[in-house]
């Protein structure tokens, strides 16, 4: 049950109500949502709000939701979130485009790059900086020296930076110099994380888990919602299947699905569902097709020397051409007749 | 191995060659393909062919192919296949688009969905007449009526007609009455039945099997163009995964891998794989822009009383605004620049 | 619903039912199940029955069953269902052991490993005569050729034959020959096939679908019972998965679920789940703990020249051993304490 | 690579032997593995060791070790690891059963919990503290208080206190308070987190991914085992697949090919695996027999009350019944003849 408060309120009403609430055996988290105080009472079946909490008089409105996730949810918010950070825009017909390398592997490699997406259509630069790598002997990355150069490639560029953490540590240091903090696939279910993603003030693209269901997705968002953080920008990159002829799977269909169960802006990666470089621009055609907003894409200025995931890159001017087309079938389908 | 003989050969030639693969110990079967005649030689690890062998003047080429599937492969016929039936036209850049009901209920209903569908862009029907149903309880379908029923629909508007069989016996009768003959989702590796398709004289719409893979599904088709019918329109109508929010799942990927790795062409079903109409327009613009040669789609008049599927089944009028947006994601991607 | 008959009645009586059924625009079958004569009602929910029609004086009781399978159920029979063929006995407490090459080779062959599996406790022999490969260009069997050695086999050795039929003319054939049908993974859903199994009169032996949930290898089961045939052994011979270090994975946990919702016996195939022969007598431990009524195992005596499946078969005397520690596994569980 | 030193050595000599691995350019981690000090050389294939290394004298051998996990390998170290808290062993023949109720609710149903489950033959006590909830609104345990109440319920019956960390603080004050650290299998590749047990001196009981691949299980073992603890107990807890009879699929096979691979000890929880207590006992006689050296078993006094997983829950005379039919199982699985 969410409690939305009006949007001026006194603050002794509030305690009131807060109290009644305790007085009540409910429990519950004072948050802030789509610009509004909302209280969110997560026992609900357990313990019935007595009638005296309705007529406390800061309420505006009571949201009874029955789904799982309830701030995720078209029920709690009917528009689409839009987030803006830098040149970046998603969500609300915008269509929001994030290239650039798996990898921060050099100052010159990353600014190279990031100049050509930037031309290509890009308004946001991806690139890791704390890799998470199957096995405990692989590069992990430059770790906050990336950040370093990631920055410097915003300041020269404008572009939004989204970089991926990995603990709780990582989440507040990307927040210093990152737009958008990345969460990935491996940790989509790393509870201790999301919350920590409630905390900070900047967007979080999190990657859906490559087995999770839409529920557990949408209720991983819920975790960073519920702590604080509207600001979530979903991501699709593939599930995992019997197929192995690609490396993923990219499920169409689970796009217009999210788009119909949450207001939260969605994009579709590309690169690690194909994890082949000749799949990448037909299946970003599917993602712009299907509904999705925006596309995070890997892009490298040599793939052949990538230090990981260079058979998945797309090269500056295959990125261009590919963004070009995109958008047109975004216009396209967008278009009344 | 394929031994690929001269458009104009001598019939003693080829018996000379038939008989020294005889005594050379090697399996192999007569068949036509892409309007040549071919042996194929299907046991040449075991045995080697003879250096005589390779000298009888009627071969024109021998293809040493390494794919478990030969005729389907792109490294035995470079160019797209097309396939032509009635007004039908589908591969090569012809986007070809199949509609109409679940299954034929009745004539009335038949030829109103027929009408509308032609109306809307729509070159063949669709409509089951023998049905495979999970449940030996379940309405299994007109029959023979029902063909008869499609072949008057072919005959009010020139649709080529798409119907299941799913024995031997009823692959006889469904050609005599349709166009096309369809083999469903369950009987993808009925070998025997397979066999069969290969021995008739139209093309075969042959759908995946649920949880086969691409090398599966190609050699199920291997075993009709092996048969002697290399007129095979694949059909990706959604894979089993652990995702249960829809029907099935998408897989866009299969579409260019698919494009790639043969030369037939390729239908998307987005009605099975969605199980919900409402995701069957989304669906449809990702299989146009993801590279699909067509569509097979459930339309319905009244949807809500049909016999089967009615969830899954757009409206005359949804299906005709679907159709035209995929035509237009076609043509942008086909143009230059 | 089904209505079961008394078990001696006047055929008149039985008459005055059916008319009942017909002017009430049911559609039924008429059957016989467990002994006895039992009329499958299959439109209940479109159509009242008449009050009329229970009262008719032949009828013992009427069952009301909601599963969609119905003759399957532990509902319509609660006491588990044996089946007995020469000396193969199984269900019921009985353990019945099924083992032989993958494909009969050649007389020599089949006849040394039948002496052998019999000696080693198994009380049926399998191979294949028509096999069902992924590949058209692969090795078909022997066919016919191929079941007369079975049967030779039997004859020498007293095991009862279990071999595979592909297509309705072959579950003819097969069951001249054969005492027991056995009906593969990729036909599981055949279902003009499993309409020809309910027609014959020896034993089906009915894998599940590789892909398919168990509600839909009940409803594949319940098509050979409706039909006629009330003596099915089941098959678990593991699912696809995402887990490719075996060729199949073995899901335990759908031997007892089966063994609840279903009276029919049920046997483990660990040879094809596991793919690789170190794996098959665990698996075959499992099988016995979980609860599965016999094992149907690959056996050859020189597996590294077999013509299939070499590396999934044990030597003769490591099924010997393994043989004997499953029926103590099924002793000790079945002991009081 | 493996560097493998003398048990006695001189420091200089490694010093010497460090140095000259620096100035070869290679990554390398000093860590001690099966009670030796061994440098693990992580870049072998970009940059050759140079043979002057070879030879300095405090090396006993060099393993060049090909799987992407060294550590955990048979080929690293073939005997059985055995692991031995409290009174809890397992390992190298030893059974060792984990029981208890999924979440600590009070001290007087974890006491009496556990002096059942002891009573029952289980030398070790699950029960959660810190909870991994899928929704942010549900309970997420006692937290540091839990903690206290299961050290009591050790200090009370000798049991050794197994219970799930979900952050790098968490596992510090998990491995104050309990025997084993319990990771739990939407954390199974979050990698910060398995560096982080990778540092504590107690044992660490990790749960498999639902979706990891045994390699991919393997990999996030070895990050703990790079990081100097190589004390770790696998769990199989099951997988998703297409199959939802049940919560997951308990994949049997992965028990026999996990033993191949790694020689770590291996615990099957067959309460999340069956997610109903219909089918624990059966899940676990597979276990036993599929070779398993131990189970991690949900036991509750009042199964209908608790907080969570109540429907997964063994009474514990159902468990004691089953623990007993277990035992019996491996005894005679490892008895001559």
């Amino acid at each position: 049950m969410l409690i939305i408060l009006e949007k001026k309120f006194k603050e002794s009403q509030k305690q009131t109500l807060l109290k009644l609430l305790v007085e009540n055996g409910s429990k519950f988290r004072d948050t802030t949502f789509n610009g509004r105080q909302v209280i969110v009472v997560s026992d609900v079946s357990s313990g019935k709000i007595s009638s005296g909490i309705a007529k406390v008089p800061c309420i505006e409105r009571i949201v009874d939701v029955n789904e799982p996730y309830q701030l995720c949810s078209r029920n709690a918010k009917s528009s689409d979130t839009v987030i803006k950070v830098q040149d970046f825009k998603i969500g609300g017909g915008e269509f929001g485009v994030i290239g650039g390398p798996c990898t921060v592997e050099s100052e010159k490699q990353t600014l190279d790059i990031a100049v050509q997406v930037r031309k290509a259509g890009a308004t946001a630069l991806r690139g890791g900086a704390f890799k998470p790598r199957t096995s405990p002997y692989a590069f992990q990355g430059l770790k906050e020296a990336g950040l370093k150069i990631l920055a410097k490639a915003r300041a020269e560029t404008g572009l939004a930076i989204v970089t991926e953490a990995m603990s709780c540590d990582e989440v507040m240091l990307v927040a210093e110099y990152a737009d958008v903090v990345q969460i990935g696939t491996r940790n989509a279910q790393n509870y201790r994380l999301l919350e920590k993603c409630g905390e900070v003030r900047v967007p979080i693209l999190l990657k859906r888990g490559f087995s999770c269901t839409l529920e557990e997705f949408l209720m991983s968002a819920e975790y960073i919602l519920a702590g604080g953080n509207d600001r979530v920008i979903l991501c699709e990159r593939g599930i995992r299947t019997f197929e192995t002829y690609q490396r993923y799977t990219f499920p169409a269909g689970s796009i217009p699905a999210l788009k119909m169960l949450t207001h939260l802006p969605l994009v579709v990666d590309p690169s690690h569902a194909a994890g082949r470089v000749e799949f990448v621009p037909s299946l970003s055609y599917a993602a712009a097709a299907v509904g999705a907003d925006g596309l995070l894409v890997e892009v490298h200025n040599a793939p052949e020397t990538a230090l990981c995931d260079g058979r998945q890159s797309l090269l500056p001017k295959e990125f261009a051409a590919m963004v070009k087309k995109c958008k047109k079938i975004v216009k396209l389908l967008h278009d009344k007749d």
